[in-house]
């Protein structure tokens, strides 16, 4: 027992001065951004804190376009979905003449998406749906591991935001469970959301196909439907987290209209509770964009001024990616683009 | 450090050799049953094992009425149900007249029940739905602390099974997720399965009504409405499974035809997997019911022949309560009918 002891004490000499310290989120400026999410923690997780919360209530909850990876020019899923419509164009010989999987093959992306919302689900439905709950998982796997971003030739994984991947494990640290709440596809996130972000299938909150149990002669299945099981958005968010984590989110992290329902249930909850926007103001290293900066919007990702108001009003943190992220991308300090 | 060491050591000196030992599963006869949870969770857990399987692939998932606790004469949501009727009577006077309320309110259960389980679907939204979330949850956790079965007198939490929440400990202890997969509603069960099973409501899957999100004048809300969302039943517990884990479970735990799929499901992930069913035996300290034991079967619960011959082609492990449990329920060795 000696002897451990021992050995502990100059195991402690020699460790980094900056290991024992342990600064969490090493990517975030110093400033009010920073300061409010560590104030926020060490008051929730210090024993004998008024607003001390027990670890089972420690729930955090992230969208993930825009708020955990980059959304633009367009979110990543749709990638997968125009990349799917072409590995499945020569079992589907119709497509050539049949809109708008015919402008997707001739790489007419401006006439394939004018069918809106509407028409992007029949696309989703087209490429996410028919082949079993096991299958999809391989092809998301495939795809994300070999799939590049146009423009930058890098993985889609690589365009996850290095600040956010601290604030995960920091959160973590600090006996959080950390969960994705996304509008993006429950089963596009599951096959690498682990491997990437540290979060388990059973923390990924997302929208989703119904599926239906098979008995196969090679055993049961799960085949997906091409039917809207659930749509994880907006006031979807708050109805996707009581069903799927049954508690209220302590701390909740968005970046768009889509994410106003879900940081409102939040603060709604009682007691103290941290609610935060990724304000996407960085034309340089990442993309500006969203009415609140009095900038054109994206149609699926809008930061309006509405939004930014009623962050101001309820004391909600926001993030400048410019003035707050010393570092954007996981993999390297800037974007070509 | 010294006078620490010689207290650890003092305090060992009279601890009990069986808390030192550590013996699973105190409630368990030694025998077959016993002995292949034992051996599986060893197997799978013992480094260097060549059925080792990662902690975050130990996924246990459990039934609940029946399995976790008891379901006769009908199950608890059931007397749930009932006494949600007689509390919101005199707010629905029509309902003195209407079926099968009015059977209900007279306390003749077998003409209220002649509905079958359309009838049955009834009442639940007519007493599960129209409050918010938090509304319901508090009706639960108010009527689960002191609601009790009328023949016994005991409290509904008080007929959970001893060796089930050894069971359910033992797992956690050695790395497993434990979670609930049940046909009972996923809100019934998450006010009270953290404290009486040790289970967090993230954890517990169920069937549900929808939940819509709305802004009222104290804060946003989710109300629950009277529209069938999700049935966690038969092929719907797989689907269920899927939906809030995303993984297959390690092992699986039921006793009932409405369980069967989940085991398939299970059964058919590869590697080394556990399936086991409750089969209720013991007239004496429980029931005994069940085609398989050539008893009558109450219509809610079915241990059928076929599910009998499926647990023994399969492997699976089939619990005896007569012949594997010391003890039955967790406050007390016997419950008198």
């Amino acid at each position: 027992m000696k002897s451990l002891r021992l050995k502990i004490l100059v195991s402690l000499q020699f460790l980094p001065l900056t290991a024992l310290a342990l600064e969490p989120l090493p990517s975030w400026n110093d400033g009010p951004a920073k300061k409010s999410i560590i104030d926020f923690v060490e008051k929730v997780t210090r024993p004998g804190s008024p607003d001390f919360v027990p670890v089972s209530e420690r729930i955090a909850t992230f969208d993930n376009d825009g708020t955990l990876w980059c959304e633009q020019p367009v979110p990543v899923q749709l990638f997968f979905v125009l990349d799917r419509v072409k590995a499945l164009a020569p079992q589907h010989p119709e497509w050539q003449t049949q809109e708008q999987f015919a402008s997707i093959l001739k790489g007419d992306l401006k006439t394939a998406m004018a069918g809106g919302e509407r028409g992007l689900m029949e696309l989703v439905m087209a490429t996410h749906a028919g082949m079993t709950t096991v299958e999809f998982e391989q092809i998301v796997k495939d795809w994300i591991a070999t799939a590049k971003l146009p423009k930058t030739g890098k993985l889609y994984t690589e365009m996850t935001y290095q600040p956010m991947l601290e604030l995960l494990a920091y959160l973590r640290a600090n006996g959080f469970k950390t969960f994705i709440v996304s509008g993006g596809g429950i089963e596009f996130m599951r096959p690498w959301a682990e491997r990437v972000y540290g979060i388990p299938p059973e923390q990924v909150i997302g929208s989703s196909v119904k599926t239906k149990f098979e008995m196969r002669e090679g055993g049961p299945v799960l085949v997906r439907l091409p039917e809207v099981n659930f749509i994880d958005d907006k006031g979807g968010k708050p109805v996707g987290i009581n069903q799927h984590i049954g508690r209220r989110p302590l701390m909740a992290f968005g970046n768009s209209d889509g994410d106003r329902q879900m940081l409102e249930y939040t603060q709604s909850g009682g007691g103290v509770r941290f609610e935060l926007l990724v304000l996407h103001d960085d034309a340089a290293r990442e993309y500006a964009y969203g009415p609140a900066l009095g900038l054109p919007d994206s149609k699926l990702a809008a930061f309006t001024q509405a939004l930014y108001d009623e962050a101001k009003k309820g004391g909600w943190t926001v993030v400048s990616i410019k003035g707050d992220w010393k570092q954007v991308f996981a993999e390297t300090n800037a974007v070509s683009h």
